[in-house]
C-alpha cells in the first residue's frame, strides 16, 4: 500500500510500503478513507525529533476490513473512528478511555516516534481494536468524524479541564482548530463571556463571528488587554492552545485569581519558568493535558448529533494522499491561509 | 399607601395601607416599581389555603428609600432586587445565599401567608436588607430584573439540580415562565438534546422556536412518547415544572434509569403514590426544590448581560396596579394567552 | 454438581442439577469457593414472588475453571469476584460498570427471577465475563471477597450517593450488614458525625463500638430523637438501609433542609405516599440506588487493603452448603444472632 | 500595650506601642490571649524582605473588648477566630470566606509587609469583623482555636484542593505542622495510602504513628523511593509543604499520570523550572494555594468536635510574649525540637 514516509526535515514523500498486518487477536485493520494533518506532526516534519523512516498520521477515520479473534465489539464494515494514543484497553485507565493512563503495557501513538505506523497511509493496523475503534453514527458527517479523531477531543477537554462554570469569563489564546474547537466547547459548557486572542485577522474575524470578543495580539499585551476588558481582575479560565513561551507566559498573566490556565498548546520547552510565590498567593491552578480522544465521543457525538455544537468547518485544503509532500509544506509554512488539510488515501 | 388585599376566594382589590416601616436597623424600605404575578400567588387567589387579609406578592424590584443603621452593602437610591424569601442574614445558610437553609429565625416569605406583606403594593420592608437585595447592574433591563427576582432563578436551580451533563437529553415538563426558562437553563448547562411537553399549542410552538423537540401531551402518553423518541431508554433528565399528579407521574415514568427527576412544580399532594423498587431497581434520583434566588444572581446576570441566556419573553399582559383585580382574574384564568402579568405600582 | 433449589415458601433443598456450561464465547465458568445469603434472597423465600424453581445465590466467590474463545481478561485458575447484575459488557453503561445501565440486551441478576441460575451452587455459568468477573488481589481475604460482591459495595454507594461533605451529620436507619458499611464508607467519605438507628440492642452496641452514636428506635420516634440530637436541624444526610415504609418515613422526616435521603433498603411498597409540598420547601433529594457492584472494586479494594476500611465482621454462620436449608431458616429467623450467612459449596 | 517589632534581620523585641483603634464602624478589637509562630513569620525575621519597623503575628485568638456601629454577628466578649487574611467582607469572593479573591478594595494580611499590625502582641484590629472572626465554640480548645487561624486550614486546604478519591494513594512532602495536618486531612478524605517524606527522623516517626507509610527523604531520592513503592505509578495525589526548588520537584517527578501535584509550601522561586512537555503527555495539574481560612470553619470546626479530626500536638514551646524573641530564635533555628512556638500576651 501507499503511505507517508519522512525522509528528513522538511521532506516526506509517498511510498510503496507493506501491508499492515494484525497486531494480534485484539486488533483490526482499517482501510483509511479520510486523514488529516495535525500542528504535531510539523515537530517530525521541522526536524525536531529524529524522524527518518517515521510513517505519521493520527487523525485517522476508516472502514474496518479485518479483525482478530477476540475483537467482540468492531465488526468488519464498520466505519470507525480510530483513537490517536492506544493502551491495552483492559486496565482501569483504559476502561476509562483515557490510554495515558494505562498500566497494561507501554502507551503508543499512533504514527508517533514510540508508536505505531500511522494513518497518512491507505490503511492502518490498529492493537485493542475493542477500545480505540468507535463505529461512527451514519448522521456524523465525514469531516466530523475526522475532528473527532482528535482537534474536537483536544479543545473540548481543554475546556472541561479548565474549570469552566456557567456565567464565568473564559479566554482562549491561539484560535487555530483546537483554540477555535476550545471556544466553541466552553460555550457549549456555559461560558458568560469569551475572549479569544491571536495574531492572525482571519482567525479573529471568525472568533467574533462565533460570538467570542476578539484581542487582537499585535496590539500589545495580551495580558494587559485582558486586564482592562475585565475590571482589572483577569479571566476566570483561561485556555492556551498555542505551545510558546510567550503565549504560556500570557496565560498565565491573564488570569484571575483562584481561576484555572488549561494548557494545551505543546510549548517544547523543557525549563519553563513560573513564579511560584505569585501562583501561591493569586491561588492559581495550572493544568496540563493530553485528551483522553476516546472517553469524549459519547460526549461529542450526541453535541453535534443535535446542533448543540456545530464545528466550525477548518479543512481549508483537501487533496489525495498522493500530494502530501505540498500539503505539508502550505501546512508547515501556514501559506494560502491554511488551518487545515485533509487527505484522501483512495486517491 | 396602595396595595393588593386578598379578601375571599378569587377576590382581591387594592386597599389604602400603612406605609411600611424599617424591621429593625439591618431593614430596609424599597419603593417598588414593578412586580409581578406568578402561579404560587394563586394558591392564595383560589382560596387552597385561609389567606383573607393577606398581601400577595413575592416577585419585586424597585428603589431603595430608606436604611436601617447596620446596612452596609446598599445605599438609598439602589435600583434593587428583591429575594422573595428572606432568612436572617447572618448564618452559614443565608451567607451562601439560601436562606431555606437559615438557623438564625424563622424563614419568612415576602407576600406569603407566614411571612412578609408581599410587594403587589407601592413599596415593601425588607428585613436584612445587605443579605436579600442586590443592587441591579445598569445594563439589566427592568423586565429581566423582575424576572431574575423568581422565575428566572427557580427555573435554573431546576436545571442545575437535574445533574445535567453536556450532550445529555433533558426533558422539560411544563412550559409555563419556569419551564422554559428551565429548558433554556439546559441549554446553557451543555444538553445535547431537549424534549418539551405540554398541552397548550403555543407554548410547544414557543419551546420548538428555543429548539427543543416539542411533545404534545394531548396526543398521547408522555413517558410512552419520549421513550419512543429515545429508543426506549428515557430522558437523561427530567425537569417537572407543572404540579400535577399526572405530571410528576409522567416525570418520572419518563426517567433512564440512573437519571434524575428535578421537581419545582408545586403539586399539593400531600400523599403522592411512589413506586419504590421500580424507582431502586432504576437507581432514580428524585429531587424537590425551592431556588436559592439570592445565590443565582452572581451567576445568572453575567450569564444576561453578555447574551449567552436571552430570557424569552413571557410578559403577556402589563397593568397599573389599580387594575390588580382584573389581572388576577386573567391570569388565574388563562384567558386572553395569559402567560404572566406585570404590574406598575405607581400607576 | 449441587445446587440449592426454591421448592416453596419456606423450602429449599440442595439438589443434584445439571452442570453449567458457557453462555457464549465471552462466557467463563466458575467453581465456587464461597456465596453468601442475603436480605433480598427472602423475597424468593418467603414466596413473595413466585419463584419455584429459582437456583438463588448472588454473592458468589470462586475460581474459574473454564472460559469462552473472546475472553481476554479473565485466565482459568484465577480467583474471582462475581459481579451479581450482569449486563452486555460492551455498552457505555456497562464499561463504567453500571450493568443497570445496560443499552445492550436485558440486564440479568444472578439468582434472580429474571436471572441466571445463582451461586449457592458448586459452580456458576457468567455471561461477559470480562467485565463482570474480576481477578481477586492475594491480600484480599476470603471473607472480603465475598462481601465484595454486594453488601460492601451497596453499603459504599448507599454512602457515595447520600451527598455527604466533610464534618456533615449522617443518619443511618438500619444496621444490619449494608447498614453497617453504610456506617463505615460514611467514615472514610469524612462524616464529621453519625447517627445510627435500629431496635435491636446488640445492632446499636456494634455501631457504638465503630464510632457512632446509637438511636434506640424502640425508645420513641426516630426522627424526633435525631432532631433532639441536632438541635432541631435533622441530619446533613440520612441512608435508609431496612426497607419498610415506617423507616421510610423516619428517613425523610430526619433529613435537613437541602439535605439528602439514599436509600437502599427493599420497600416492597409500590405506592409508598410522600409529601411533596413538604419535599419542596424543604429542597430534599430522594435517592434510589442498586449498586454498580464492578464500578465499587476499583476503590473498595485499596481501601481494605491499607487498613482505611476493616469490613466489621458480619458472618455469624458458616457451614457447609449441604446444610443451606436450615442456613435459610435461621437467617429468615433472625434466630441465633443470625447477621449472616456463609455457604461453602466443597462441602 | 505591648507587641514584637521587627528591629532587623534576626533582631526582634517586645516593645510598647499604642493601642489599637477601630478601622472604622465595621471594625473590632480583640484583646489577643494567644497567638503563634508561623514558618511564614521566618521570611520577615531573616530578612527576606525589608521589615524594620513590621509588627508581625497573624496566628490569633482572643476576646472582642470592643466593636464599631455596624457589627452585628459578634459581640463584646465573645472568644473569636481571628482570620489572617482580611478582605472588603462584602464582595462575592469575601462572603464566599476567600479575601483572596476580594474585589471590594485590597486584600490585607495581618502581621503582614502590605498589611495590619500583627497578633504577637496584646491587641489587634480587625477591619470588616462580621466576615472576618467566629466566635469560637465552648468545645473547641484554646490549643485548636490557634491552630484553626492558620495551619490547620492550610492543611485541610493542600489535602482537598490534591483531587484526593477515596482509596488514593497520597504522597505528603514535609512534616511540619502543615504537612501533618495535610496528611490527617488526607485521611478524613478517604485516601487509601500515604506517603510521608521528610529528612527528621522525628517528623516520619510521627506520621507513622499516625499511619502514614514513611520516606526518608535522606536515604535517596523521593521520587524514586515512591516509585518503588507503587509499582512504578506515582501517588495520585501529591502535596508539597516545605517550599524548596528540590522539594517541588520531587513532587512533580512523584505525581502519576493524570494526577494533581497541591502545592502549599512557600517556594520564593520566581522562575521555578517546570517541563512542558512532560507536564503535557502525563496529563499533570498543579495547584498552588493560599488557604481560604474563613471558609473553612464551618467544615473544620464539627470535624474537630466529634473526634473525627484530632490535630496531633504540634506545640513544642509555650511562652509568655516577654520572651518572643528567644521564640523566633529557637523557632528558626529548629533547636530543642522545635516544631512550634505558642505564645501568651497576657504575661
Amino acid at each position: 500500500m501507499r503511505a507517508v514516509v519522512v525522509n528528513g526535515t522538511r521532506d516526506v514523500s509517498v511510498e510503496k510500503v507493506a501491508d499492515p498486518v494484525l497486531a494480534g487477536p485484539d486488533g483490526a485493520i482499517v482501510q483509511v478513507t479520510a486523514s488529516a494533518l495535525c500542528g504535531s506532526d510539523l515537530h517530525f516534519y521541522e526536524g525536531e525529533f529524529p524522524a527518518v523512516g517515521l510513517r505519521p498520521g493520527h487523525e485517522v477515520v476508516g472502514t474496518v476490513v479485518e479483525i482478530g479473534a477476540d475483537v467482540g465489539r468492531i465488526a468488519v464494515g464498520d466505519r470507525v473512528l480510530v483513537s490517536p494514543v492506544i493502551g491495552c484497553g483492559r486496565c482501569p485507565g483504559c476502561r476509562a478511555g483515557n490510554p495515558i493512563d494505562c498500566v497494561g503495557g507501554g502507551v503508543r501513538v499512533l504514527g508517533g516516534d514510540v508508536g505505531l505506523p500511522g494513518g497518512h497511509a491507505e490503511a492502518v493496523a490498529v492493537p485493542a481494536a475493542d477500545a480505540w475503534l468507535l463505529p461512527v453514527p451514519e448522521d456524523v458527517s465525514a469531516d466530523h468524524a475526522v475532528l473527532l479523531t482528535d482537534a474536537l477531543p483536544t479543545g473540548w477537554t481543554a475546556a472541561t479541564r479548565a474549570d469552566i462554570t456557567p456565567g464565568a469569563t473564559v479566554l482562549v489564546i491561539g484560535l487555530g482548530p483546537v483554540g477555535l474547537y476550545a471556544l466553541q466547547a466552553a460555550q457549549v459548557l456555559g461560558a458568560g463571556r469569551i475572549l479569544a486572542a491571536d495574531r492572525v485577522p482571519e482567525r479573529l474575524a471568525m472568533a467574533e463571528r462565533l460570538g467570542a470578543e476578539p484581542i487582537d495580539a499585535t496590539r500589545g499585551d495580551v495580558a494587559e488587554q485582558v486586564r482592562a476588558a475585565t475590571g482589572g481582575l483577569g479571566a476566570d479560565a483561561v485556555i492556551e492552545a498555542v505551545g510558546q513561551d510567550a503565549t504560556l507566559s500570557a496565560a498565565i498573566a491573564s488570569v484571575r485569581s483562584s481561576g484555572t490556565v488549561s494548557v494545551v498548546g505543546v510549548d517544547a520547552n523543557f525549563a519553563f519558568p513560573i513564579a511560584v510565590p505569585l501562583l501561591l498567593i493569586r491561588n492559581v491552578t495550572l493544568r496540563f493535558t493530553t485528551a483522553p480522544v476516546a472517553a469524549t465521543w459519547p460526549t461529542l457525538i450526541p453535541l453535534i448529533r443535535h446542533g448543540r455544537l456545530i464545528p466550525v468547518d477548518v479543512f481549508t485544503h483537501r487533496m489525495p494522499l498522493s500530494e502530501a509532500a505540498a500539503g505539508y509544506r502550505t501546512f508547515a509554512d501556514r501559506t494560502d491561509g491554511c488551518l487545515k488539510v485533509l487527505f484522501d488515501p483512495t486517491r
